[in-house]
């Protein structure tokens, strides 16, 4: 559960209009985001369009970032937590979310089966990595570039890549997803550049 | 925002598991209802998915469910909520998401246009009459009967249409409600006769 006061350097939505309104802006914008892709999506046929909003519900119930953030929650309020538990959590939490996002474009696109399975990997990969970086930005930058609090989860003595592998090894771990992730793109050759850019922005990024 | 302690005469989501996991639950449930509709649907052409989905969508979201819901709240803090306040409320807190689960049968089950817009017109009538017999019931069923705290409103001196128009004129508006729900499915003939059964339900029911 994000409850963080601050985003991008702004006091969070809870913090200014209530628990009660944030909570039904979240639910909002969850409905609104499928009558979205339903409504707007335009020149494909109608049977892509229920795929992508099938796939798109299952990225965000029990078995996407719900399932997660509930498993991240409990893991928080126990010791013990293990490298298995925070990667399943981050493939929840973050990588089903990412994987639907490219997965939908690619599905809208006209892409094959074996290219959509691609695109899923790839993103899978970047999932994870975006969430070690994370980590690492939270122990590495000041709370201004970050845009929220800072070190935040040091002092809630929270279970990160960091405190499980140390600062150098979550590093090299980012980097390998990384370079896991591109090269599930190799088969699109130049048409990946634009999806290889994003995968190199997520460990370089400073917030 | 439901924060009722009991619902049906059981502990509350929050109060078993926390606010936390309470709020996740919604939002998962959420989006399995989507993932569902799409996934499910067997035998109905996909544009018509499509268009329910859509529709379900605006349903739920700030047009509708959501935006109602933070109307309450704004009038629960303030004095001089009026009778088309209340209306505007429920319109959107209760009688949208009933307008889309009448509809949505309709238009899958391939109604007309203007079959579909029956559907809603009943629905929507319906659905301001459940409100108006919750207010009702909220001041003379029991807490035993109700599954739910009873007499709250008055407790928190919260505007309802047994404040707004005294008890026995509220239990006439139900009525009429009812009665001009049931006129509008008048062209379905005996077809119709579950819908009309559960327009009756609504104002006969003790809970």
């Amino acid at each position: 559960m994000d409850n963080d006061d601050l985003r991008r350097g702004k006091p969070t939505n809870h913090v200014i209009y209530g628990e009660d309104v944030a909570i039904l802006a979240g639910d909002s914008l969850l409905s609104t985001s499928f009558e979205h892709v339903a409504r707007e999506t335009k020149g494909v046929p109608a049977e892509k369009i229920v795929d992508v909003i099938a796939r798109l519900g299952r990225s965000v119930g029990a078995e996407g970032l719900a399932g997660g953030q509930v498993m991240d929650l409990e893991c928080e309020a126990r010791p013990g937590t293990t490298l298995d538990d925070l990667k399943w959590i981050h493939i929840h939490k973050t990588g089903t979310l990412l994987q639907i996002a490219v997965a939908a474009g690619a599905i809208l696109g006209g892409a094959t089966p074996a290219e959509v399975e691609a695109c899923e990997k790839f993103s899978f990969n970047i999932g994870l990595a975006f969430q070690v970086a994370d980590d690492i930005l939270d122990c590495t930058a000041s709370s201004e570039d970050l845009g929220k609090t800072a070190g935040k989860d040091e002092a809630v003595d929270k279970t990160t890549y960091v405190k499980l592998l140390g600062l150098e090894q979550s590093k090299q771990y980012a980097r390998d997803l990384v370079d896991e992730a591109k090269a599930c793109l190799a088969p699109f050759g130049e048409r990946a550049l634009p999806l290889l850019a994003i995968a190199d922005y997520i460990i370089e990024r400073g917030n």
